[in-house]
């Protein structure tokens, strides 16, 4: 390995000016906000440098240019190296109504405003918040999960709309990666899956510089990691010294060379390169101090009094060296384009429109509609219905389970669905196998992509994965996760695979929204409800069991799911007496529970609420209409934890749920044993309506 | 691979006849329940006979040996294969005082009753329920990390207790794993600290059936498994076909012979063996129907009308041969202890407290005070004060972080403490390396063998590791979770960085004890707490910022903690008009507010809130008198969301809390810009007084 000395810049070549621009960006930066992380920029510059001036197919001017290679930082800790690289490559904003304002995605001054409210330099990437931020990282393994995702999208995209004549798809995505990331088991997951899938597009770079937080690597990491991703059908190559841009572009061509499996470079680097504390965790996670940056200035040949400092031209001759090789294969992207806009008028608006996204006029046309049947269907069973009436007329809608399609019905059986795998990767069907997180992690790299990802599993296992779940919801991405065998529902598998926390913990996360429906008229208005979202993830919580298909003639119209939460029935001659609230499989327990109560000339009212967040969205004239403020005799029913229910029920009403997790048996002997009753329901209103006076 | 035949009890062989009673009784029980899992079971019945009839050190009379091999079935779905190898073996019940009931731990009429409310045959294994079930099971992965923790145990406990002429720790961990648990990243986390940790006391047996639930594991796991394994650092074996019990055989005893690296038997099998099922995803999870059941019978030569048919001498000559193998052995060992318990008394008490649960009498003697202190100290850093004070004097406490001790100050600093490696297995700080779901899966292992484990991460990480801390509290095990970093109080790290939703997220879990301390003295009540519970797991939440120290003469004795909340500081002279409610780090801001509402003349009572589930384990009087009915004018203040708030300061109240994520910039900003500060405190509390009519 090189090792630092004065007179590094004795060759004048712009491209280690470049380098050294970006090292010391990077170490100002932190610096000067006191606070984040200088070592992994300064060792990774090279490895910037090289992809990006002479690989990286990216146009500064149109950072939304659809065929675009993809760069994911998933060592986001390390922004200040993407920041750096974003701003000498001039790359153009994209401001909040979708325009280009012409300003750059990140100045000068944001880079002086590094980790500063509002400033454009967040101390972890931001997608949507900085233009050029591909996904947002900082959780480690996420990003190397999200760019298995864009992979797959790539290659569907490709197979969906390239024609013999026309290629509208053929990039590549680049992951920079760090000890973290590979310790962790969402990156196992996604790259044993990336193998089997032979995704040949994707090209993991591992910045292996033996150095974790608590020292050396050696103390809790020792494998050999380039034997691992062999296991896996990766190929794998080997860069000795980060700084050699020879040997980094000889590994990127080998890379590009070939075409049956991903490719892992690892590249050996010293973290804090250059500087006094060089291949130490001490540069790792704060600044190095004014001293140390003098000294490393030094090291590097360079000014060692100026901050922030861009030698002229560099900046320049880093765009252009984009510029150069990129700009001619947008501006032929473009006009092919605009060739294909003739040829397959139908593909290209559909393109589009994913672009936008934007959903066909005619997407729900197909929604079924379910008879009122009292034995009725499971809401998995519906949205299994509901979901290939979509599907087949929303060519982006994409997804699939993590090894449960059987059970959660989410498989796409129409012709031409297909599955998607390395020989047809045109297929819809995702087979993710038992890999929920990076299920998650995957499904929001496509949803980067411009498809529709929805994930599918048990609601229990939601824990694998709220990792993806909580960043699909930070970057206002709308994927779809489906959960199904919503509680104790699950009846004899246990406690262990019977969720009662979950619900809270998905209404917890915000943003996202969380849809509980009734019965197989909800279902449709649930996934109807997802489809429409564009800046928020949904979570759909499905039941295993049979849930009775309400008569809508008899009782309010579905569509009021919409609003999170209507009445459902009341017995009407002013307010209600008491106001029975369900979700899920208690919508009808609490009909029947109404249903009798009204027979002893109760006044009551059940109210469906199958989505907290949608009700919130409402205003607060509607939602004093449902839950009619004066009116505190209310009890809510879910097989669930009771976390969060007193905001609407309050200190004068009740909630029939799970304080303790479940048992195994059969369901009902479960909800006779937790209270889910007919005659437990009626008791509790009775009870919470002499509380109240009535 | 043998194919099933007829009249294949020609050889008459005892081990066949075993084998074959495991099969059946498996296929009946899940028939009779109209539920359950047969395939593996019925696959896997000559590998679980071969292991414990020829192997496992485990004497049926004394299931909590303490130095019995552990069998850890981390295909849990399988449950039918545990419970018919501890009817079978006739391990004795251990119930729940603790006494060796005279009973079996699993009768015929349990199995019987397979998956029935309150029969010892729940669906998924479960620990403390079942006598002879090490961990519960059933969600993918956890098993394996369970019986890395486990295998950590022993060596630490052989380390530490074994004496050159007395040896009471030597036992070995197995752990049937599926394809299921191949594919979970926490597996190839746990897998690789193993490796690494060269945990050779560890042996995983991998059931290779070729299938999951939505087909052929072609359709998403093609990998070469042994390969990744020798990647890190695991001895890989392979049996190639699951009837062969003399490979088997030979496997275990190459696993015995092998003293550097853990072990991997790949067994190749047949799902749903024997069956017009087998080899199919239809063997896996639902009853084989009574014609396959016949069949199947027949194919094994086994009378087809007799359901849960054990032929005679079958279970007596399967105990014999536990019985002639492991109770000279335990005998011996309980000879051995009362040897040692002359010459090393004050051991052989720790070994005794640690199987008990106990602590030392003098535990918390070092328990720091803290002086009163405006400036004060973050939680994260009393935390590591007060852990090593303790941990100085509770030899089983044992833990470390997930590559972040520098962080979360959750390293042993004192003399002898040291790292626990392969070479130094007596150390006790753990390096998990950025491993969050395995580490908690492994202190769950390390739990379930007498220590008192603790992991480190910081809280928005928690959403790496749900599923451990689910099943501690599932198992009740008193497993401690340390999380810092508790809220925007992280500051320039961003969203990505800063917990919302995560303090309901942990509050939602039942059983599980969630502390936030205010200051430096909660932070030693709320160690002392966790450390009082021998059957609920913690989560301690500490902050990365500096927290004032409070005065505890002018202010309420930080020993209210323990009862969850209480009063701080009041004005007194009656009900008060407010209550401000405040955790962590909010409770010194709320106390400030206090200090200026007081100053006008308002009665405002300060409730330090730092545990939800302590206050609610508190009788209606106590919570009366903190939060008097009457008096609804409450604000709570919590940097986190307001999820589950309402029950605290209800339809009357109000929330100081964020309702989005965060955002990167130093935290006064942030403070700022999301209302936590002195004035909008006292706002608000002005508000809510006035709507209340103060």
């Amino acid at each position: 390995m090189t090792t630092p000395a004065t007179g590094l810049h004795e060759d004048g070549s712009p491209e280690r000016l470049a380098i050294d621009t970006i090292r010391t960006l990077s170490m100002d930066a932190v610096q000067k906000a006191n606070s984040g992380h200088p070592g992994t920029p300064m060792a990774l510059a090279p490895v910037g440098h090289t992809l990006w001036s002479q690989f990286l197919r990216y146009d500064p001017d149109r950072p939304d240019w659809p065929n675009r290679d993809r760069f994911v930082l998933s060592v986001g800790h390390a922004s200040m190296l993407l920041y750096s690289l974003l701003h000498l490559a001039g790359v153009k904003e994209i401001n909040a109504d979708g325009e280009y304002s012409g300003d750059p995605a990140v100045s000068l001054d944001d880079i002086k405003g590094f980790r500063q409210l509002s400033s454009k330099t967040p101390g972890h990437p931001e997608y949507r918040y900085t233009t050029g931020v591909e996904t947002t990282t900082g959780p480690l393994g996420q990003g190397c999960g999200n760019s298995v995702g864009m992979a797959i999208a790539e290659r569907h995209l490709a197979a969906h709309f390239n024609k013999d004549d026309m290629v509208l798809f053929d990039h590549d995505v680049y992951s920079l990666c760090g000890d973290g990331d590979m310790m962790e088991g969402v990156t196992a997951e996604a790259a044993s899956l990336a193998g089997h899938m032979k995704l040949s597009n994707l090209c993991w770079i591992y910045d292996s510089n033996q150095i974790s937080i608590e020292g050396g690597t050696d103390l809790a990491f020792t494998e050999d990691v380039a034997a691992r991703f062999r296991a896996y059908g990766w190929k794998t190559l080997h860069v000795a010294d980060a700084n050699d841009t020879v040997a980094l572009a000889d590994a990127f061509r080998t890379f590009r060379d070939t075409h049956d499996a991903p490719t892992l470079i690892v590249v050996d680097s010293v973290i804090g390169w250059g500087s006094p504390k060089a291949g130490s965790e001490k540069a790792h996670g704060e600044p190095l101090g004014a001293d140390a940056i003098k000294a490393t200035k030094k090291a590097y040949g360079w000014p060692e009094d100026k901050d922030f400092y861009v030698p002229e031209g560099v900046a320049e001759h880093f765009a252009q060296s984009m510029i150069d090789r990129s700009r001619p294969l947008r501006e032929s992207w473009d006009t092919t384009f605009a060739t294909y806009r003739e040829k397959y008028p139908a593909l290209a608006a559909e393109l589009e429109r994913m672009r936008q996204g934007e959903l066909p006029d005619d997407w729900a046309a197909d929604l079924p509609v379910f008879e009122a049947d009292a034995k009725g269907v499971a809401s998995r069973d519906a949205g299994g219905k509901v979901l290939n009436a979509i599907a087949k007329r929303v060519p982006s809608l994409m997804g699939g389970a993590a090894d449960l399609s059987p059970s959660t019905k989410t498989d796409l059986k129409f012709d031409g669905a297909g599955s998607f795998t390395a020989a047809t990767p045109g297929g819809r069907n995702m087979h993710f196998g038992v890999r929920e997180h990076a299920m998650g992690s995957i499904a929001n790299g496509m949803a980067l992509s411009y498809l529709r990802s929805y994930t599918g599993t048990f609601l229990v296992f939601a824990d694998y994965m709220r990792a993806p779940i909580r960043l699909a919801a930070i970057m206002e991405v709308p994927t779809i996760f489906v959960f199904t065998h919503d509680s104790i529902g699950v009846g004899e598998d246990g406690p262990t695979h019977q969720p009662v926390e979950h619900l809270a913990t998905l209404r917890a996360i915000p943003g996202l929204v969380t849809i509980r429906p009734g019965d197989a008229n909800e279902t449709a208005q649930a996934w109807s409800v997802a489809l429409k979202q564009s800046d928020r993830p949904s979570a759909l919580i499905f039941s295993r069991q049979a849930l009775p298909t309400l008569d809508r003639e008899k009782y309010a119209s579905a569509e009021g799911l919409q609003k999170g939460a209507y009445i459902l029935a009341e017995a009407g001659g002013g307010d209600p007496d008491v106001i029975l609230i369900g979700t899920g499989s208690e919508v009808s327990l609490v009909v029947d529970a109404y249903e009798k109560l009204r027979a002893e000339g109760v006044r009551a009212r059940v109210v469906s609420m199958p989505s907290w967040e949608l009700f919130e969205n409402q205003d607060a004239e509607y939602r004093d209409a449902i839950f009619p403020p004066a009116v505190r005799a209310r009890v809510a029913v879910e097989q669930a934890g009771s976390m969060g229910w007193d905001r609407y029920v309050g200190h004068d009403g009740a909630t029939i749920t799970m304080s303790t997790f479940g048992a195994s048996a059969p369901l009902a002997k479960l909800q006779e044993k937790y209270g889910f009753t007919i005659d437990n329901v009626v008791k509790v209103a009775h009870e919470v309506m002499q509380g109240n006076g009535k």
